[in-house]
């Protein structure tokens, strides 16, 4: 068995749906010892089970090369996503049917995690310093994860040069796609209060729809830009209108609203809820955004150069450059260094059945060894890469 | 004691929470049999209790006067708003406390229905031919109320040449207020579908949002009139928006509006509903209207001047003719002649201790009479009245 399965295979059986603590960690600790990292693990929330303070844990693993030697730091997640139900096999006894390997984990992204302690023991430990930054809390709130590991490097002084985050990335195949950046996301809640009164006497009631309506109007016809170079435009979409008024007769009190919106590096949450939020009180309303994720770029250049020619040598296939889909750590760690994020096939991603090609194991620690390696011997600057 | 304030008591002994049977029409058959009157009762509706088929009673009595005299018809119900709790009498027992009758139906309407018998008694038979146009239902779906009676009368070839309805229009003080027609009240259920998906991948759904957003800011916005001499402008409200969305990053499916427009004679239920109709299909949605009444108006002439005369003289008060308020069965009986409605004050109706001053019923008797000799020697025909 390939060290990259029989590493995955560990981490699938150690329970970890969003927040994880404990035993996953302990798996981690276990295989990453050995290969002569210095580990810290740390646990922050203290509020109760299913709460945004529930505890999370953190490990910061690191493995230094010779003085002045160049930074790559691997980061990821150990936490999963509840399986859910109608699984053919548990979820958490790691499967392998033919070429496949089941398990909630199997792309998202504990085989990922597996392929860069697998690299590990292929990158020599004088070509330069490497480091795990890997939370339990990814899937979740993700208030005490990644932030908090950045906190933790920030005060023992430790600065990556580079990172790559090993969520599923690839779609058809290993190697079709890397994310160089992702958009921001904001939600914002929109009220209208008004009057009640009855529909017969409309002069005694002011009805807060008209001003929703004409608000929404509004910020539908926004065009928030046309794209970048690297992101497609921004987009506003509004995902709930709520009154709640059942009488017929009636004209309602209040009318709420929610919007979502998804948007490039050309703004930021909080430009945009300052935005939405003059729009809403033009129209007797008000606005309460709820930032999830801000943008981040790390743009083509070196860096994204050299990982994408890694991936064709293991793969034979470009890596599209794209900047779709959700959000992810990797907007936290962009404050940090370059970034970009490369992984596995999210097919079954969140899925029941999850499952991942074992053949992409290997070759994935492959890439992973050859982006660290080529990490160190890059001669850009941060800026540059 | 008065016959009006007699009558009173008698018909509010008989509860008659709508739909109305039996009883309160046996009571009301024995107050008009005395007075020459020909009687037909009849029952419709087949349905179980509390549904829109429930059985309901009607009533329909004629005393004809000589050949070729004209026809004045009283109208009204005698069926009730169920009481609610709270009374400090029994709904049903009437009480008299100081100048006041309390009980269920002694302003809307039994008591009113008291002073046209009341007032019958002081129309000489050979003036002209009265009728009582009664029914058990015109607080519930009033689908086999009035609708039913006026059916009868067709059938029979029975005609009045105009009618007054005793629904409780005074406000302040009896006289202050006749109703000369109401307003059409419709209904309309607006619903936009769209095609559900994920807010990052905006492409790959159809939000109906913005196009029910787009709808009803043009419904809001249309200016359907600028009011009449007699009515105010008829008035568009949305009434409710439902998206039901509880997802912050899923773009819904459908999207669902309600609106209720008042509306004066300028318009119908039908002009607006297709109005509407077409509004909502030009923004890829749908219309479903209920249309709870058309308007109706006896605009002011000889009929409302022999009234007010009439009120004035009795009360020395001069009734505002109006158009305000709700619906009232009224808008069914002016397909059969001019209708106008005039009663009691209403501050009590629907309430609990609802209750009328003693001094109003004989006052109220004395204007029922007047009318209707008023009415046998009014010159103008049915169109000029
Ligand atoms: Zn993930
Ligand atoms: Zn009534």
């Amino acid at each position: 068995m390939s060290i990259a399965l029989d590493y995955a295979k560990r981490l699938i059986s150690a329970p970890s749906v969003t927040p994880a603590t404990g035993e996953v960690f302990d798996v981690m600790e276990a295989m990453l010892k050995p290969l002569g990292f210095d580990i810290h693990r740390f646990t922050r929330g203290d509020g109760e089970e299913g709460s945004d303070e529930a505890p999370v844990e953190n490990l910061f693993a690191i493995r230094k090369g010779p003085e002045g030697s160049r930074h790559f730091a691997f980061a990821g997640h150990l936490d999963v996503v509840p399986p859910g139900d109608g699984w053919e096999s548990d979820p958490f006894e790691p499967t392998t049917q033919g070429e496949l390997l089941y398990g909630r984990g199997a792309v998202d992204m504990k085989s990922a995690i597996a392929c860069m302690v697998a690299a590990s023991h292929d990158i020599p430990a004088d070509a330069g310093t490497i480091s795990f930054i890997i939370t339990g809390d990814e899937e979740g709130p993700a208030l005490h994860g990644t932030r908090a590991l950045i906190d933790y490097m920030r005060g023992q002084g430790i600065q990556p040069d580079l990172c790559l985050v090993g969520e599923p990335t690839s779609v058809n195949r290993l190697g079709d796609m890397m994310k160089i950046g992702r958009r921001g996301s904001v939600n914002i809640w929109l009220t209208v209060e008004g009057t009640q009164g009855h529909v017969a006497y409309p002069h005694l009631a002011d009805n807060p729809i008209p001003k929703l309506v004409a608000m929404l109007k509004e910020l539908d016809e926004l065009m928030l830009d046309t794209g970048t170079d690297w992101f497609q435009p921004s987009n506003l979409e509004v995902t709930d209108i709520e009154v709640g008024n059942k009488a017929h007769n009636v004209i309602p009190a209040e009318a709420r609203a929610r919007i979502s919106i998804r948007f490039n590096d050309l703004h930021s949450g909080h430009s945009l809820s300052e935005r939405v939020a003059a729009i809403a009180e033009n129209h007797g309303g008000r606005a309460l955004p709820i930032i999830s994720g801000e943008p981040f770029l790390t743009a083509p250049g070196a860096f994204s150069n050299m990982l994408a020619k890694a991936v064709e040598e293991e793969t034979g296939v470009t890596p599209e450059a794209s900047t779709t889909g959700g959000t992810s750590d990797a907007r936290f760690l962009r404050s940090v260094c370059p970034v970009i994020e490369f992984g596995l096939c999210n097919a079954t991603m969140h899925k029941r059945n999850e499952a991942v090609a074992i053949p992409d194991l290997d070759a994935l620690a492959r890439i992973y060894t050859k982006a660290a390696l080529g990490a160190f011997t890059l001669k850009t600057t941060q800026e540059e890469a």
